[in-house]
């Protein structure tokens, strides 16, 4: 994430004054998610990024080779794509104003937190070139603390809310701190919850972190504030939450969480866009399941069916979800004496002899191998099945790698 | 299954008047689920293998050669199993009345169904020597029909009990026949949603089919019969219902369906039992979520968390769990000109071909080879990750097979 580069001054390294100055700009001039803003700002730095946009927006014929010093030869495409951002920069040098934006910042006791600072969140690198540049907070961010995303519908029933609260309260008292997005319905339950349990919660805006939205909850993100909580949002101060920053807002909260877990959400839903960054994080998600005949439990129960998530009831599943990241894997025995089929019974171990990695064989030519009955091997093989040790094709069975 | 051997006389074969009269006897003598005397059945018939009992249970030394001829050399455990089968088996000939028995099959309007009848239910015959020797069966038997067991708690509550009738009668009215166990709570629902949908449904009972159990449902099962559907059991009538009868009945309620729904079950349950004798026999196997508050759909979520069970909400989802067996199943491509990773964009190829299908890399080493950053890399084996073409190890990643 240093992004620094042999063309930048000593003062232009990630953290500096200089780079710190450039990723609040950026966070004005590119919009949440803008991927060749990233890639650009993670190849050449912030500073020299924005130096070489801000000579190629004043020509028609940009000077690639300043860029392609840092970044290496550019293709075609990628020069069309970038020339295509600088335009979309530049669209906006005039609205920018960075001690504007400095100014509200401290209005609102807000700070700003670059790569490199303590206080960035570590998992928001694992965004790559989606990463925001900077992070706009008030409060203290959430950086190495347990966090874990509640997230769901607006429109909330009882029943979910009574859930998401059970569990931020219970969350909290174990010592985790609860992310959500600061709407109504789930997300305020969340965060009500986790205040309720004594710990801190983080409120990840859309809009500016000095722009209580929704309005209605102003004094509940207030009151995160006051608990040692954070309000923290990708663009400055004053910035207006639009429909592409709710989506990308859902980003940053699967990002900084180490698991999401979604409780209420219609079929089609933002939670549901939060749930799916965090698949794609490898971050686990979890979903809790309702009445079937809940609307509001509809995404959740989509999210089950499609594996994207975990079904979790309670606090202790969603802990033992969040806590399955990295470190807490169960290791992979690497020895080579522990083979899967170690613990078959001699009949399965037969079936399983009997059986190819390439060649599907149905099961009598299985029996026939083996000396079996075809049921015999068929019971066997759908305990090797279960086992992950046969597995089931359009013509028959095969050996199964997936314990390998 | 036919279990026809050299030492038969023609009338033994399966399905002839001394192999049903045998399995008649055996259906008594041995216990449901008695995999010892399944195994004897299957390998020599049901009559060979009833007369071989009959003289060893007069002898202390049996004389395993008549035995031997037809199953092949035994080996000494199996020795001693099928020594303790006859003795367990001997303990019952007095209690043994095969007149009786079928004198009480008449009076209830019953008839026995072996295997190789029409009206055998071919999905028992996967149960291998736990496959029932015969069945007792009044009304017509669920066959050739597409069948879907309904399951649940007997302590079933509002919601689970008008999700089940909902199901049912939905199901009936497509063609499915729905299977249960006709206990009160969900299994009566299910089975009174199959008879207002207009379809057939089938009650599969623990004890004799003479025996209305439990009493309180004596008229829902009388209906069933009168509606063309059946009352199954594979003990003869006038057997009572014993505890380890039940846990064996749901063994059968899988089998006979294409497919098992739970829809609600306590934590451990008898209805999860069945669910996973589906699982063991390959079926595709549903549950139901409900609110997690609710002591009532624990044993849902928990085979829903561990992967046992997929999550269904209406009846056009279970009609595609039911519909994915056998020939239903999508063809896998053979051709060699389609590859998993045809669809990758170039920088995801390039990480997918810095990937060893042995050798753990991390996302640097990755990274080096395939001339990425790391966090593009990161983030391509995210993506690679969830269309099974990369597999996280405890030492970095691999090359998955998932796909291949």
């Amino acid at each position: 994430m240093s992004g620094t580069s042999a063309s930048e001054g000593p003062r232009d390294h990630a953290g500096s004054d200089s780079d710190r100055r450039a990723r609040a700009v950026w966070s004005a001039l590119a919009e949440p998610g803008d991927a060749v803003a990233g890639a650009l700002v993670q190849t050449c730095g912030a500073a020299a990024a924005l130096a070489w946009v801000t000579s190629a927006a004043d020509t028609d014929r940009p000077d690639w080779s300043g860029l392609e010093r840092s970044a290496g030869e550019l293709d075609e495409s990628l020069r069309r794509r970038v020339d295509v951002g600088v335009r979309r920069w530049a669209a906006r040098w005039r609205s920018l104003d960075p001690e504007r934006d400095r100014a509200a910042a401290q209005r609102s006791g807000a700070r700003l937190v670059v790569p490199g600072d303590p206080a960035w969140p570590g998992g928001l690198d694992d965004l790559g070139a989606l990463a925001p540049f900077a992070l706009w907070v008030r409060g203290a961010p959430p950086t190495a603390s347990r966090s874990v995303a509640l997230v769901g519908a607006r429109a909330s029933t009882s029943y979910g809310e009574r859930v998401t609260v059970d569990l931020a309260v219970e969350l909290a008292r174990r010592g985790w701190v609860v992310v959500s997005g600061g709407a109504y319905g789930i997300d305020a339950a969340a965060h009500r919850g986790a205040l309720t349990g004594g710990g801190a919660t983080h409120v990840v805006l859309a809009g500016g972190v000095d722009r209580a939205y929704p309005v209605g909850n102003a004094a509940l993100l207030e009151e995160v504030v006051r608990a040692g909580g954070s309000l923290i949002s990708e663009v400055p101060p004053g910035s207006t939450p639009t429909r592409g920053r709710f989506l990308q807002r859902n980003r940053l909260i699967a990002a900084v969480s180490h698991a999401t877990v979604v409780v209420e959400a219609a079929w089609r839903s933002g939670a549901a866009s939060t749930a799916h960054h965090a698949a794609r994080l490898l971050r686990p998600v979890g979903a809790v399941p309702g009445p079937v005949t809940s609307a509001a439990s509809a995404g959740c129960h989509r999210l089950l069916r499609d594996g994207v998530a975990v079904c979790v009831t309670d606090a202790d599943e969603v802990v033992e979800l969040a806590g399955n990241v990295g470190a807490d894997l169960t290791p992979v025995p690497t020895g080579t004496d522990v083979r899967p089929t170690d613990g078959l019974d001699p009949v399965a171990r037969r079936v399983h002899d009997g059986l190819s990695r390439r060649t599907a064989r149905d099961a009598e030519q299985i029996a026939a191998r083996a000396g079996t009955t075809p049921a015999q091997a068929r019971a066997m093989l759908g305990l090797l099945e279960l086992d992950g040790l046969a597995r089931r094709v359009a013509s028959g069975w095969v050996v199964s790698d997936a314990q390998e």
